[in-house]
């Protein structure tokens, strides 16, 4: 068949809308018409040619919401009209890493994923010349028809909008999901944000659905401010109008019962690495834990003192959330539904597949939280 | 009253063996006479001048065992005859810390230990010309007599033998600690030991306890091994003899159910900072937990890519392996004399006070594992 998508023909350059052909769905796999995307930094990254990973031509977007169109041979767990949310971190329910009940990261189909390859080691989609068009984050949302692997399909309720519900397919989850799954954060604790954007402001409402009592958000940007109230911050810190952040954080978590001081966890969303090292020092001697987010650029490194480690502090990372694709999605989408959770705020604009680099645009003004392309 | 000490005068000078003042207990401390103490690293770090905290004239020592002698007004818990283990991590029961259920760091009396005083910020201990003597690591085992307050002393069974249970004070606690405590080590899993030093040994028998099955040490000294494979070592790996360390890890866990290959569990125990990096990063991605043992040197710098962390490995550390000193001391005695932990072939060397600082020869020239002063 052909579809129409906005595929990256080159790092660096503005993506191009155009007709492409797409193969219909082999043995365990799905064809999915795409009604939603959201534009992420991820995306970005690899559209600038940061990502070392990055191969091109290639049908980015990888936080989508859809429906079921076809279902290739031995596909059970999915039929034609379902709703679905594509899954970059699939759960095959069958390796090493789904049977361990310890991680969300599925390694039944990475090495192909990472090449932009379906598990078989070829590609669906085509240019009209026949150039075989690479697949990203075994997603591509930025089309209006997409294959996935089964194991890579989260189904979810039918009454939920794919323009909100799109969001839960990266952004949501990382930030929800890293609160719940990775931290497991209870009932009063004490926590910081660093970073208030998309995936900051969804650790803070994370947080805040956890019972977090004090939540302190940290940005470099005063207009980030508002929103992130809306999304369950307490405290706000501008570094620059602080002598040492670390230190401010220390003082705003003693109590008389706790001289010390300190957060019990920490969050970085920016992808700074000298941030991730302020999240992790300013979390609480004994006990604190620092998550990171962020995804920093290639090479950079995180450092401390093994001090920090000694005495007490945990330093992890989280992807995805630690949510289990087919499991947990479904799962959040319902808390959307039931009004746990709020999406409707955070999709700033919406726009049609053929202004997709306005999104872009968007992102790098810092104008957005999240651009969604409707279908 | 008056008692025998090892006394450190200067860094970087031997002990010297003399009479000493020792007032008695005031109101929550209790008097000690140590029948047996071990001689630590830490003791040799700050002798040596290295730890920037340190103090002199003082009397080091900290893994030790004795007899409560004489106990202050208001002392309740330990009574003159109980045979106790002196603790450099307090257990007060009463601190934010203690009751987080999350630490043993205990912070009731932190400021003043780490000043070499006790909690009313004066000495017991002082020269016959009356000057006095700092306290080290709250506790100051290289004395016949010593006074603690009662939150660092734990009560233990009165038929174990003073000259091994000293040293479950610090090393067998800090090893066997950190992989019951810490780490939580659980049935069947994949641990790799750096440095098979006195620590590595416990971290070694510590996983034998906790059930694990491949059981890796690393260490660059050959000579290492036989005793390690006595504590429960299954494979080991001398990092002269291979390329990479970390490969070599990984090759050696994978599996035909597991092709991704890392260890569960790590452990530094041997306070380099690049071994801590190869630590973390040999643990298995999704779920991998390093934890850092080691006393790295002042001012040294752990670091890695940050996608370690955000692709599920977890960074900690454990100091006192995570014991709470007098509730989890006690049981560790039991263990010994339950037969479920060994310590006799790990004390080498038992030495006079007036030998003390052969001990410390014997640990340069690398010869012993503990060194233990008997009074
Ligand atoms: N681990 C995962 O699974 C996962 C998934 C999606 C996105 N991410 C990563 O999460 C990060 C955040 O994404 P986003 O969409 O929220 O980005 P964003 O650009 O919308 O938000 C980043 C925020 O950080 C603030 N900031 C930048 N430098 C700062 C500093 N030094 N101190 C304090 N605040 C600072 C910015 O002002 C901005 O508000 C990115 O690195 C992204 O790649 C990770
Ligand atoms: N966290 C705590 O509570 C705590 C308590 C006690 C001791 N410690 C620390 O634990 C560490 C170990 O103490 P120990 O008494 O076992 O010391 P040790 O000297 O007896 O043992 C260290 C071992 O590490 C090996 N080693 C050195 N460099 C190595 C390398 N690059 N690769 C592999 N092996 C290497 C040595 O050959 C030796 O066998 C020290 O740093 C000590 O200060 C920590
Ligand atoms: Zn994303
Ligand atoms: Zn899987
Ligand atoms: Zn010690
Ligand atoms: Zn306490």
């Amino acid at each position: 068949m052909r579809t129409r998508a906005a595929v990256a023909l080159e790092a660096g350059k503005p993506l191009e809308v155009m007709e492409v052909n797409l193969e219909g769905p082999k043995a365990g796999e799905v064809l999915i018409e795409i009604k939603a995307t959201g534009i992420c930094h991820t995306d970005e990254f690899t559209l600038s040619g940061a990502d070392p990973e990055g191969v091109f031509p290639a049908i980015l977007g990888h936080e989508g919401a859809g429906i079921v169109l076809e279902v290739g041979e031995g596909v059970t767990s999915v039929k034609p009209g379902d709703h679905v949310i594509p899954l970059y971190t699939p759960e095959c329910r069958e390796c090493a890493s789904c049977l361990s009940g310890k991680t969300n990261m599925c390694h039944a189909i990475r090495a192909t994923q990472g090449k932009g390859l379906m598990p078989d080691g070829t590609t669906r989609f085509s240019m009209l010349d026949g150039t075989p068009i690479y697949h990203y984050m075994g997603c591509s949302t930025f089309a209006n028809h997409t294959v996935l692997p089964e194991i890579s399909v989260a189904k979810v309720r039918e009454d939920a909008p794919f323009d909100k519900i799109c969001y839960v397919g990266c952004g949501v989850t990382t930030g929800i999901g890293a609160v719940n799954y990775t931290a497991k954060v209870e009932l009063g604790a004490t926590a910081v944000v660093f970073g208030l954007g998309g995936i900051g402001l969804n650790v803070l409402q994370g947080l805040r659905m956890a019972g977090a009592d004090m939540i302190i958000g940290v940005d470099l940007n005063d207009a980030k401010r508002e929103m992130a109230e809306h999304f369950g911050m307490t405290h706000f810190i501008n570094p620059k109008n602080v002598e040492n952040v670390v230190d401010e954080i220390i003082n705003l978590t003693k109590t008389p019962l706790d001289p010390i001081g300190g957060a019990d966890y920490s969050f970085d969303c920016t992808g700074n690495v000298n941030v991730m090292r302020q999240a992790l020092e300013c979390t609480h001697r004994g006990w604190g834990q620092s998550i990171v987010i962020g995804v920093a650029p290639a090479g950079a490194e995180i450092s401390t003192r093994p001090f920090q480690l000694v005495t007490g502090r945990t330093w992890k990372g989280s992807a995805f959330g630690g949510a289990r694709g087919r499991t947990d999605v479904p799962k959040i989408v319902d808390w959307y539904m039931d009004g746990k959770i709020e999406i409707d705020p955070m999709i700033t604009h919406t726009l049609r597949l053929e202004d997709i680099n306005k999104g872009f645009d968007l992102m790098h003004a810092g104008e957005s939280i999240r651009s969604v392309v409707l279908f």
